[in-house]
């Protein structure tokens, strides 16, 4: 089939499920550019991902969970910044149209928009030559009624270093998958123990990400510091000491792991996953150690696990400790886009 | 040489000419996020432009012109809504990293940037597979401190339809430089024709577009509808119709033309250029007639010149019309990516 740029958007990303009306949208899709309005006074974070074909997402992915995640991945960035979502902009760089993908993609955009009331207000669709991967920019927006963002700078020495939900998942859903992670070779062994329930976690995890929304906008007064951990604990961790000018001990027996990731690899493998493994879009956030009882009670309240699993130091190093408080030595390296 | 994403934007893309401060943007490049807080009560336009190499622009273009382009093009959006610059993030997708290239196209970017004073706030870079295109993913931010935006459905019969500077330079400009546009290939004899001066004007057309935001920002109050000529004058004055479910009657022979393609071509060919060639970065508006000599005073205070090229009508149709009031055809068809 062949269809026209206003054709398509107009049938797959026109749809009510993805464009529909929220306070401080004041014209979505289909003119010149989109317009918002925030309510006087309060300012607004945005940040744009890009996701490649091939790079970001496997080639063969259903577009349902490719169209979930990228908005998901997005919104994590947001969630770093303790910002309500307020919109979205896609575009999108396909060297096809294919009714069935666009049909899923479009979905999959659709039930993130959704659960965090965040329409998608405009963007671009263009063709890329024959043979490129799918690129696809998302750009999200999100406001600050009532708090300032929460940066990477301001993690001061004796902080506590937490984490949400659990980590390395990322890289255990590629592993699991086959694809390319920072965890080698699928071997048998791994196989062997992969549940259905199991596997069918780590892809929810892979492609269903949850943007911690709703945790760090309560949150976000107890926060000094926060980030998404989308490239490994190290890397991520790293970003809000070397903005903070500080250090960081690292209990590495205090890493949340989940049940899958705790079944199928062996504490060396997990270690790898959490540190270097990225793709978790979990918070890992610092707070006055008086706030922690606070910060409990608030994941209680949303059903979240939080962990605390170290201390902001003055060193500028960060050093993981083992249970004994010895340094312990953990090569690997962060995912970086060109290295 | 092989930099590292973040050794990238440290780079090229955190220069002071490029992520300069401005009022109105609190947090540029460096963390999850970009914070704008726009003056009370102002709303915000957005718009978002993709460019792929071979495609949007010439594989070989260097990296300068590519630069300035990008960032002119998405301007002109912003330009379409009335709105004052505010900001930009950036998405690029690069198979590969060449110093001089990156330079060369930062450079061209803070030309522009510096030039509409709308610094870099953000954005992402990322790798694409081997051979793989080049993809520019730019969204501009724009604001409306004292008055709306101005959108393409309120035009109304009767109000007269003006375009800024001269159309089809976009399509000449390719054509001139041997590339794929509306105008078939290169002949002899346009290539003979063609000066040295006229030559530097197309390319610069093409590479540099002066995004019209001074007169746009002046005249918003003027306007009742307004694009820019980005897929051609038929297409473009085609959605301004659409959207305000009206007609047009536009006097073909008002059409304004650069003395480069006056020279070049035929009038046939360059009504094609006009009416179908796209890339030219004007503006198409409407206004009120009574409001035309107050329009064509503001544009001579900037040294612009606007022309009056026909006029809404109730008909729901665009007709083209002869010196003596005839209806002309020519046949031809806007740029679409994906027919």
């Amino acid at each position: 089939m062949s269809l026209s740029e206003f054709e398509t958007i107009s049938r797959y990303f026109r749809r009510p499920k993805l464009g529909f009306q929220r306070e401080g949208v004041v014209l979505g899709i289909g003119d010149d550019g989109a317009v918002v309005q925030p309510p006087a006074g309060a300012s607004i974070s945005m940040s744009m991902d890009l996701l490649v074909e091939g790079i970001h997402f496997p080639s063969k992915a259903n577009g349902y969970g490719v169209g979930s995640r990228s908005l998901a991945v997005n919104l994590s960035d947001l969630a770093a910044m303790a910002a309500q979502p307020l919109c979205f902009t896609l575009g999108l760089t396909l060297n096809r149209l294919e009714d069935s993908w666009l049909q899923e993609f479009s979905s999959g955009l659709a039930e993130m928009a959704e659960k965090f009331n965040c329409p998608l207000v405009g963007g671009d669709l263009t063709r890329g030559p024959m043979g490129s991967p799918a690129v696809i920019a998302i750009q999200v927006h999100g406001i600050h009624p009532d708090s300032d963002p929460v940066l990477r700078s301001m993690a001061k020495v004796g902080d506590g270093i937490f984490t949400t939900g659990t980590l390395g998942n990322g890289a255990a859903a590629l592993h699991a998958m086959g694809l390319d992670s920072h965890l080698g070779e699928l071997d048998q062994s791994v196989k062997a123990r992969l549940s259905k329930a199991h596997s069918d976690f780590l892809n929810n995890a892979y492609f269903k990400p949850q943007p911690r929304i709703d945790f760090a906008v309560a949150a976000s007064h107890y926060m000094t510091a926060c980030i998404d951990v989308s490239d490994g604990l190290i890397g991520d961790l790293g970003h809000i000491l070397g903005a903070s000018k500080v250090g960081a001990a690292v209990m590495i027996d205090k890493i949340p792991y989940s049940d899958a990731v705790l079944n199928l690899y062996d504490e060396q493998t997990r270690q790898q996953a959490a540190l270097f493994g990225g793709d978790d879009y979990e918070l890992c956030f610092t707070a006055d150690k008086k706030n922690e009882a606070a910060l409990l009670a608030l994941a209680a309240q949303q059903s979240l696990s939080i962990q605390k699993i170290g201390e902001i130091t003055g060193t500028q190093e960060l050093r993981l400790l083992d249970s004994t408080g010895d340094i312990v030595q953990i090569e690997g390296k962060p995912y970086q886009h060109f290295v």
